[in-house]
Order: C-alpha cells, then sequence, then structure tokens
C-alpha cells in the first residue's frame, strides 16, 4: 500500500531557493526511497497566513494523500509552523511530536526539546512537519513516517477502521 | 483507597451495542481487577455533542470519582474522542497520552503514534480516554490507570495536595 | 554563553513565604550551580490573572533572559501555573514537559504522569513551569533546563538560528 501513496512536499523556510534547497532535496530522496510517489514541491516563506495557503490549497488535490513539510519547527520568532498548522489541523496525531522528540534525544541530547515537530490531519490528509535539518530528516522519515504512512493516509481518508491499538471489529477505533 | 474510587465507564461507538460491546466488557473487568467500585455503564455513538452531554453528566454525579471512556482515539474521521473532551478539561494530565503512546509503542511500534488517548479533569472528576482494542485496554488499565487512580481522584477533588513530585509541604504542588 | 543568561524565578504558592519557601530556594540554588546570573525572584499566589501579570512583567524586562517558575503544575483545583501560561506562550515548548514527565517516571513511576510541567516562548523570554517539589527541581535543572538555556535562549530572542536537528545553513530551523 505505501507504494501507492501520494505525497506533496513544502520546504517551509525564508532564505532557501531552488538551489540550496538541501532539506526540500533530502526529504524527497528519503520519501522516494521509503516507496512513496512525490506529486509536487514547493517552497514557501515562513508566513502563517502563507503556510496555511499552501497547506490547504495541497490537502483538496486529489492526488494527494499527505504533505510532509520542513522546516520552522525551532523556538526561533521565525519558525511558526507549528502555529500555522495546529489551526488548521482536524485532528492532531499527538503522538508523532513525542516520538520524534524522544528518537532525536537519543542522537542529539536535550537539545530534542528544541524542536515542535507535529503531525496532523487536515482535510483528509495527513499533514507532517518536521525539521530543517537533513539529519533529522534521516531520523524521522525511515523510522516514524514511512512506517504508518500508509495506515494513517487510510484513516484519515476513511478508508480503513484498523490499527495496532483499534477495536478488532464494528469500528471502535 | 483505590477500593473506594468509583468509575463510570463509556464505551464510545457508533456501531457496538450491548451485545458486542467488548471494549467495555473488558475495560469493566479490568477496572474491577484493580480494585475499583463500577457505578455506570453507556455505549454512545462518537458525535461531539452526545459525548460532552453524557460526560459533563456523569462529572456531577456524587458517586463518581472517574470515569475511563473506550474508543475513538484514533485517526479516522469518526474518531471525536479527542475533539470531545479537549474543550471541557478544567485541567489536562498531558502525562497520561504520552505515557500511553510511548508504553504502546513497546507493544505495536509506531503504530502507537496513531492514539490521541488522553486525560484530564472535568468538574473535579478524572477522565481517561483509552483506545477502543481490548489489547490497548489490557496494557493502559493495570499499568498506567490503576497506580494512580486514588491519587489523581483525591488530587481532582481537592481532597490532598501530595504526589511523587509535588511540594512535601504547604500546598507547591 | 551560559554563564551570561539571566534569570528571573518565581514561587507559585498560596501559602508559601520568605520564612518557608524551600522550592524557591532550591531552585536558585541549582540554577547558580548551573552558571547562571539570578536576577530577581517572587513569590505569587496561584491566580491565573496576578500569574500573568507577573511573567509578562518579567518578560519586558530587558536583563531577563529566561523565567522559572516553581509550583501550581499539578492536578488539584489550585494548581494553575499551566492554565496561566498556556494563554501567554507565543510558542510553546511542547518537548520540555515531555522529557520532564518521561525523566521523572523513572524517578517516581507512573506518578510522573500526574505533573503538567511546561515550558514555552513568551515575549522572547524562555519560560520554564517546574513542579514545586524541591526533588523535582533537583531532577530537572541539572538535566533538563541547563545543558539548553544558552541555546534556547539565544533562539528565543533571534540571535541564533542553529540547533541540534535545526539546518545547518540558511535558516531553515
Amino acid at each position: 500500500m505505501a507504494a501507492l501513496v501520494k505525497v506533496a512536499t513544502v520546504t517551509l523556510s525564508d532564505t532557501r531557493t531552488e538551489a540550496d534547497d538541501e532539506g526540500g532535496r533530502a526529504l524527497r530522496e528519503l520519501l522516494a526511497a521509503a516507496g512513496v510517489e512525490l506529486v509536487t514541491h514547493q517552497i514557501v516563506r515562513e508566513e502563517v497566513e502563507l503556510i496555511r495557503g499552501v497547506i490547504l490549497a495541497l490537502s483538496k488535490l486529489e492526488d494527494v494523500d499527505a504533505i510532509v513539510t520542513t522546516g520552522g519547527t525551532g523556538l526561533a520568532p521565525r519558525d511558526v509552523t507549528l502555529e500555522a498548522l495546529e489551526a488548521l489541523f482536524d485532528k492532531p496525531m499527538l503522538g508523532f511530536g513525542e516520538a520524534f522528540r524522544r528518537m532525536s534525544w537519543d542522537d542529539v541530547g536535550p537539545r530534542a526539546m528544541l524542536s515542535n515537530a507535529t503531525a496532523g490531519v487536515v482535510g483528509g490528509r495527513v499533514v507532517f512537519a518536521l525539521p530543517g535539518s537533513p539529519k533529522a530528516l534521516r531520523l524521522a522519515i525511515p523510522a516514524l513516517v514511512a512506517p504508518i504512512l500508509g495506515h494513517a493516509v487510510a484513516l484519515a481518508r476513511g478508508r480503513a477502521v484498523h490499527h495496532g491499538h483499534a477495536a478488532p471489529r464494528a469500528g471502535g477505533a
């Protein structure tokens, strides 16, 4: 199923251009390696309204199942990804940011606390917001995003009712 | 003290009936095994306003100290437990969902991230929202709910001021 | 850099006075041992508006880089620190409370779930809200606050763009 998942990617940065979009390139290589179909990529300035507009527009495209962003998840004043996305989430996926930071702690120690990586559902599409560093992406995509992507997409789209700890029958997920 | 805690249980599901309420039965067996007094059980459809109405009504019953729900914590469009409860919480218990997902990860791997299990205080009553699967309940009730139930109830009711990391005297919890 | 960080401390309690402000004393000793410059200390009653007023006022002082509070993070009705601070956060630091509770679990077990310790940015200042017990402070200050304080302050003040998992260049944190 994962091979059929169609993913849009977005680099959130005030300064990156196509020429030096290292996060975006790393993100797309990692997602391709995970067997997803890449459908579009954009570089968007870190402005709350711009980010919201792009995510909402992508979430309405029929051939987009999930959106993965890179950048803007830190504590600096211009890091506004969490603020931009939280208001869009029909439903947060509380465990994603928790798991990312827990896993990142093993890698970078207490600085893992400084990342507001997050995920949630917007208009039936799963949105993952990851840090800007290729290192963080190499941690998160294979270990966190890839293993649940197909299932999370099916759940968010209303095509599945089961998961590891959902009810075995009759929809009590 | 745990033997005196009075717990109402609720199955949140669009399809379950008394005949196949496996989550509800598992929940009540596990809570009984943990030594609580079971006071009432309902099956409620996954509608935000219905859920809120039931939880608020239960939170006003003198003989209800805590409420434990099962179901509706996933990512599917009809999973609305988190949305329904968050607006009711006078105070969230942030650590409960975190601990459930961390523990669940050891059991089901990355799919643990897909659960929006949560807990909080509503009108002086502690409310725990757990997934629908009996397997998740067998994980959560003995390891997470039972060990803190009596203490959490005393705190939420304003009958105690101490806990593991609260101030040892004079109320600086 | 940590030696230059200027920290205001606040004890949040309805009953503590200067004479028995054990949490405040422990907090200041631990922060001094971590090499920060202590700039002011107050004892504030656990009233939401009072807490907000004090934190906002401190966040406007030029010689305050960070604020650390102790108390009011539990589940009792008078514990209102989370409620008071969340509305002030320009940006939460989601990972701080998660990490505190995970680390605290190793110390006090499931009761760690009962703490709503939290952190975030208010007006460019980093605010950490810790429990009232000296034991919790001895856990949190050296292991969680001290290792990231200088970096978090630089990020929140807009003086740095790098961290463990931020982009290595060009601001895509």
